[in-house]
């Protein structure tokens, strides 16, 4: 997926020999121009100033760097650079610069005491909502002033395994970017779209033209999953809107929706945490799509 | 449900009067015997020797105190018991003793710096697994050796919401009365049976007994959950085995279980998260069995 244009592009200092060699030319320190600049990305406004953050740990480096859109430069500590020699490959094949430095600067990087020894900074991912209605999707899930940002995370995760085609955080939706979401997101903040849209009813809008059916998850609806799949509902191209976690949607949005759809509880729960409720959500839609075969003008 | 005996009764100070009066004659201080010892009980090593937790937030205490077996004494701020006049009604009907305290003695009780003004001081809940399966449960969720709070509590309420009839902490799994667990079940802990057994392959051959299939929840399966429904094993009493957050179930319960079983990833994430991946598999049972209707025996 290509990533929205910054106005940075990523490094290509393309190393020469095999193996490939880190640069640690001049030893970083805590007070390196780079180290502070990539230590700020902590904070949401210089995220979006510079429209770069930090993801951390060999799993999201991993992906990160197999996305092949994102990664502007990859710090890690000698361990980890010794450890995770694919890495080194995988960033050298892309032009990728790697720089070995000491634990506290890593810390310093990677904004916490106790890093996996390995955090790349990244561009920026995310694409205009437009676009990816342009994409024809035929399952989107699309958080309504989600907060907590392992929930937003763990939505991308869910939204990934359930093979929807894109993300939508619209409204006082948490930052995609913010640390605790990156790590949430295990790897899928690289691996589907994600849009943000400030104006959930402009979003709403959006994704109708693109021909999906709004579905909104409501504990207080008349319909449950179970007999939204009974009518036929969840084999058409869908956008399911999750709202925040302690108001769920407002009345502006269940009104637009085309239908009010509930997670049944069999038991005494009185709720579900808004990832679980998704999942099982977006993977009821998947299937039911499955099952039904390619749309039939697709 | 009945839990099992302690040896210290919940207090039955009934309160005389409409509405229902508040201890407060001498002032508690963080000093206190009964503050320390509630405060100790944040400690694994401590709530074992006294089988007695503590439930922190309103809707825990709401849940315990309607459960009406495992409150020993409610302690709550002024603000939170002008606040909550239903849980002081509640606590007064159930004969559990209400202690108005100052907020740092709140915190002490709770354990933490910002607690939402109420703490309830419970008896363990768990029962004997062999009384758990003794009753004919139909779907029963097995954590193996679960090491996160989080994850447990989020087990339980996912449980609970797919009407689960109990959930088995099995191995070295965390506790369930650990406070960041009693937070994430959300209640659910006081909803639905809980058994904790240390072996999980007595847990596995005691649920036998009971007539359950085994399911072991494995994303290296050949067999996921849409197959397994098509094949019609979701019908049957199951008892679903979930391992650990990094390791999965080991080798030796893969191989006592009926049938391994994974959650189907339709997009490019490697894995979910256990309590997400639990959900899944327990609502596809609770469906598939409703469906099927009760049993032919019961």
């Amino acid at each position: 997926m290509p990533c929205r244009a910054t106005s940075t592009p990523a490094r290509t200092v393309r190393l020469p020999d095999r193996p490939p060699r880190v640069r640690a030319a001049e030893p970083l320190t805590v007070r390196s121009g780079r180290v502070r600049q990539a230590g700020r990305l902590a904070q949401r406004s210089w995220r979006h100033r510079s429209r770069r953050f930090v993801a951390e740990g060999p799993g999201a480096v991993r992906e990160a760097l197999a996305s092949r859109t994102s990664v502007v430069e990859v710090f890690a500590t000698a361990a980890a650079t010794a450890r995770h020699r694919d890495l080194v490959e995988l960033a050298a094949t892309g032009g990728v610069t790697w720089t070995q430095v000491a634990a506290d600067v890593l810390g310093a990087v990677a904004g916490t005491v106790t890093p996996q020894g390995v955090a790349a900074v990244c561009s920026f991912l995310d694409q205009p909502l437009a676009d990816v209605v342009g994409r024809g999707p035929r399952l989107l899930a699309v958080a309504v002033h989600v907060r907590d940002p392992g929930n937003a995370g763990t939505l991308l995760r869910c939204a990934d395994a359930a093979g929807a085609d894109a993300v939508v955080l619209a409204g006082h939706s948490v930052d995609p970017y913010n640390p605790k979401a990156v790590r949430a997101s295990a790897g899928s903040l690289f691996h589907l779209p994600v849009a943000i849209e400030p104006d959930p009813l402009a979003a709403a809008a959006s994704i109708r033209t693109g021909g999906l059916q709004l579905l909104a998850a409501d504990p207080a609806a008349g319909t449950d999953l179970d007999a939204a799949g009974e009518r036929g509902l969840l084999t058409r191209p869908t956008a399911w809107l999750f709202g925040n976690e302690a108001h769920g949607l407002g009345a502006d949005l269940l009104a637009v929706a085309d239908e009010t759809v509930s997670v049944p509880c069999y038991g005494r729960a009185e709720s579900l945490n808004l990832a679980v409720a998704a999942a099982l959500c977006l993977y009821a839609s998947a299937r039911a799509q499955r099952l039904a075969g390619p749309p039939a003008g697709g």
